[in-house]
């Protein structure tokens, strides 16, 4: 699903950072025309997400002959032991873009297994999870792909297309209600504007302004739960800030409808896959 | 001491990933000529590591009047609190700035900091923390740095730079005498080779070889001291493979030169810093 | 407000195509040293866009000493004969960005200049004017702004930043209600959702899908007449689809909130703007 | 005809821009395997241009699978109703590559048309329409091309591979004689010289000058033919400047060898072609 | 007189290739805030070329507070011994910028020295030395541009900007008259047309057909001569082939026009340039 | 065995360097269906390398209907005469590819013949022959590549992979001992330590500080004699500095390990092949 263009572009980038100008090891020791085959195992539990970006670094390696079955797709549940996919091909190839695989295949992983948790943690209330901008350089496209896979929900991609008011704008636009009206008047049709408050006073203002998204920042349980209450559907609200494994379910249970956790894409833990090429 | 180069030419990818044509919010209700002071703050301890990329980011959006006193420096120790660096400068500068400014400088003293943590848990060994290749793709210039700054050291930076023989090597090559001979035989004579063994058997084998580092894949701490006896300083030893913060002191506690632990660079914990506008 | 890593992008693709390896003309002929001063001066009358793009390409092509005193700002309305901006600076400069900063300047103010006609020709109704993704290649940001800078306002920017459905979508969804509720399970809670429809019954159905604007595709003012009354503000309504200068106002005064206009972008006049320099 | 990496290029900044990370509403909605027909319709009268750059989007988003069959070629007269091409792909690439194919086609088959429209206005005369420098930023190459294939010339490519003397080269030169000179000892043997005059005059010192051709710049059809009577065949001759589809036949009808024309590609008009996909 | 846009892509490209992602010895050794003063001296006779080329390697590395007081320009001779350049800045930035810089210059003085050396040999004849598209992949335009430093001119840059007939385009155009004809309606006015002969009858059928230029391929000095006198003016030749230190005077003297050469940009010798950095 | 990356990248920039947007008298005369047969000849003797970048253009230009019959191998000892490689394809793409075809092959077998004979030159003694960092800039990968093939060894890639001691850094460092001491320190385990050394004396402390390898810098045989006496052993040695084919066998036979020779890379005499496409 993500666009080609960029996935070729971040392997491509990935395997000149990684092989510079020859594997020696490699293309000392192992003759051109030896073919192999290699499996990817899955060695914990957890969701797979990126496969279809791990194998195309063989293909863009090895254009012609090079071969995958793929038994587990992007979004299923993996248990430790399981044969994610299959691949043939020369052996060169496959030691040359094992690391770069399992690299992009790993992170991948590891963000779909952390934001599958979260969607679990909270499961039964009326809250979605949602990831932020705080990614990592040059692999937002991936990470907020793998978001999805998990189960959660993309936040805004960038700083254009959708509009969030902080303190600071708020001031320069003269208080809520004026600098609402005044980036209204500019925003085309298609985009939504979240107003950040960390107050129920802030909260009122807001929806009075008419805002799409209000963004309860490091708000007490209580507190949402009265946001909650006085908002009563005429906005969407945004749980943000310090949410913890911990903290989720509580959260949820306010009636808040989104918890963004920047932590799904700045702190991710990769999730274990090895490649095993037979010997 | 990173190639500025690619410095700013991950700076170039983030801001146009983060900001793609414009910042709506800001640049319709901040004035253009509105400036302001921002400080980066410390909202934990840690090492720092990072802060003239995220300056950097700064000087890129704002060639002309953008300041900065920067009060620490990379490799600093942190506490809660600190105040790392002053800036000032166009408040739309500040804001478009912010996110990538911090999703670096997070991210940098994620892996310092870890690195820290490691190198300290074994101090008063003899053995020193090496980083791996399991990087995220893009990144890895800023994540061998961060390591080095932690305290750790870099292992190869990419397959043209060092010999490392895996399995498939040796088999290929035709047993570990024979692969290691052949491969010296086109190697340069700036570039070292490493071999990975899984048994004291092969440890015998790769010291007859002459290779100039061994690495001992997933031992017992007990195979370990015994592989540190039977080679006595005639080759590095590295310990790899599921090294966990538990484990660590253990395992330099057996002699090895070096401990490689993918997680320093593959699952990093954003550090948290703060970038306070003020209004 | 453009992403200033952008317009030098573009720029730098627009000199390298302009001047290939030298200018022989002007690095054969003119001093080195030699200085001269030039003017921009409108040919015409229209709205200035892209004075700070124009004036970016002398300073890529001359890092120092470079001067300007700009007299007109973008969305500034241009009568023939005002003088825009003053430049100093090497008389090489001059002579190989000139064309490179024509273009863009030219471009843009047309692409803002008819912008502001059309807003012009609907004023006093309750529509606006916008852009649509019929843009040129590598040129979206420069005329998404400028479409801005004419008074009009941008439609979605892209493919990721907002969901629009046109009847391929439908069919695959299972019709209007169901695919509206499968893309709402997915999409995250930051993006806005239209709709594509060709008649009266499928605006019932788009209205009680919930869907924020619906696009009411080639339809006669009388139709859009009705689709206002029928939908009463519950959504956004966008009149789109083969609208000319001369059909403009009519639209407009139906009652649909966007009018959004492919021609605005795939087909700009260029704005006259001659580029004097003094001999 | 055109380099395959400049399309390439321009084809892969088009995708990126116009997708980002994906088709939200395509990607949610279609089903991966599904595939479909399309048809690329003419809807007004005028010539084809860039249907293989149009078809290069699908198969650059779409590496195996994709068929295409083309029913006309470029240069290829249409009318409205013609079918240009028939392709058939997975339904998700034809809708996230529709646009992208489109503008490029739509913009490329009107400066073709727009071409087409001016060779044919003097026919019979011994005139040629050319191009210039005033195209769109990064489009250079599908403008250039588009117009030789709308009948006209491609005037220099850049500054590099011609030259031409405009008032600032003569005066640092010292004069048409001395400067032409100058000039002539530094450019290689392949390049032509060009000096633009604005009077009889200065015609008579260019020709005296021996250069390879002559723009007449503004001048009045009176003074054209008197230039052609003077010039007598010594040098082309080229008419230049505020030319109207009204003025071009009897500019032409002069004697003058080549008429440019900014308009081509600086204010063009798109062709209205259609993708339909079928249901 | 190099577009800066090419000459700073080709810097950035062989840093990153040279550094990588940091200088190990000097970043680890050398004090950051250490200053130095450096020399660049001639260490043998010939042309200087590339000297501002070179120092911008160190202002792309060192932006504020690198000073350069520079000796000799590009086109000066050079005697063995002889100062080029001063340049005071950061010790790091020195050493990290000393092999590019060098690199670039010793290339593009051995070019100009190797042209001057060519254009020597024939002095006092009517024949003027041209390169040819023989160039080293990635550097046309620093090598085009020493060539013409040298004393040397430019033979067509590229494929696009003259036309240049050999035999397989004679036989699809249906012999020399046929071609050149075919060719002359398609061709822009500003754009030579050069076509290999091999004999005196091609030489006869050239002339006939009108081309601007006749490249004589691999004749006898004799041939040469006759050419020459059959031609009597009505088209430039130029000799090509094979042509030596040895043979070129020989050739010059027989009145060609131009004799290109290869050897100037595909065989290059470095000159020999030091950079002494001061203890 | 160059990473295809690289390849690939120095490939389009090298054909957008030659074609620019088209090939005129190709793309003007030849028909686009025309097919034709063409051959690699060798015209002289040496060692071929580069053959496989050569063919990969042609793929690059023409994905599909592309054929090659390799008769040579990169290595392979080439006599005047030998047929290389014959291909099959369009006439365009044979034409269009030719130039930047052979420019990449003549030059890496220039590369790669000049190796064979310094490694021929040494033959029988205990020395090996090595590139250095003194390549020409984006073509550091081939070159290193074609040393190999000759049969020499590639001394360090970029700054990064190994260090090496200058004066400079010696200085900085406190004399020899400090300096390597405190640079063992940081560098990672992987990382060789090279020092260059100007006499005997510093010979000694270099061996006391136990660097892996000594550079001895324009020593005279004798003294190199000498040193290889003291060293006994205890470190490689490398001769280096004003190399020449004359002096090449008396240095091997003073017994140092490596003479690295900057002529290899940045003095290339092209290898002569010619492509001889059948008419």
């Amino acid at each position: 699903m993500i666009n080609s263009i960029y996935v070729d572009n971040i392997i491509k980038t990935a395997l000149l950072e990684d092989i510079n100008y020859l594997d020696t090891t490699t293309d000392y020791l192992i003759d051109e025309d030896q073919e192999n085959t290699a499996r990817f195992l899955a060695k914990a539990d957890g969701v797979l997400c990126g496969i279809d970006v791990a194998l195309r670094v063989f293909t863009i390696l090895q254009e012609q002959g090079f071969e995958a079955k793929v038994y587990k797709h992007d979004g299923d549940v993996l248990e430790k032991g399981d044969i994610i996919a299959e691949i043939r091909g020369k052996t060169r190839t496959l030691l040359k873009g094992e690391r770069t695989a399992l690299n992009l295949l790993q992170h991948m992983s590891g963000v779909a297994t952390a934001t599958g948790q979260a969607v679990k943690a909270i499961e039964g209330t009326n809250a979605s999870i949602a990831d932020t901008r705080k990614t990592l350089p040059g692999l937002r496209p991936l990470q907020k792909y793998a978001v999805t896979v998990g189960g959660g929900k993309n936040h805004r991609y960038n700083l254009s297309d959708a509009a969030m008011l902080k303190d600071n704008h708020v001031d320069a636009g003269g208080g809520i209600a004026s600098a609402v009206a005044k980036l209204r008047q500019k925003l085309g049709h298609m985009t939504k504007i979240e107003l950040e408050v960390r107050s129920l006073d802030e909260l009122g203002q807001a929806l009075e302004a008419g805002v799409d998204v209000i963004m309860l920042d490091n708000m007490s349980c209580e507190e949402m739960r009265e946001a909650v209450a006085i908002t009563n559907g005429r906005a969407l609200l945004e749980a943000s800030g310090g949410i913890t494994a911990e903290t989720l379910r509580a959260i949820a249970e306010t009636g808040v409808d989104i918890i963004s956790m920047g932590a799904l894409t700045h702190s991710v833990t990769a999730f274990d896959i090895s490649l095993k090429i037979s010997c």
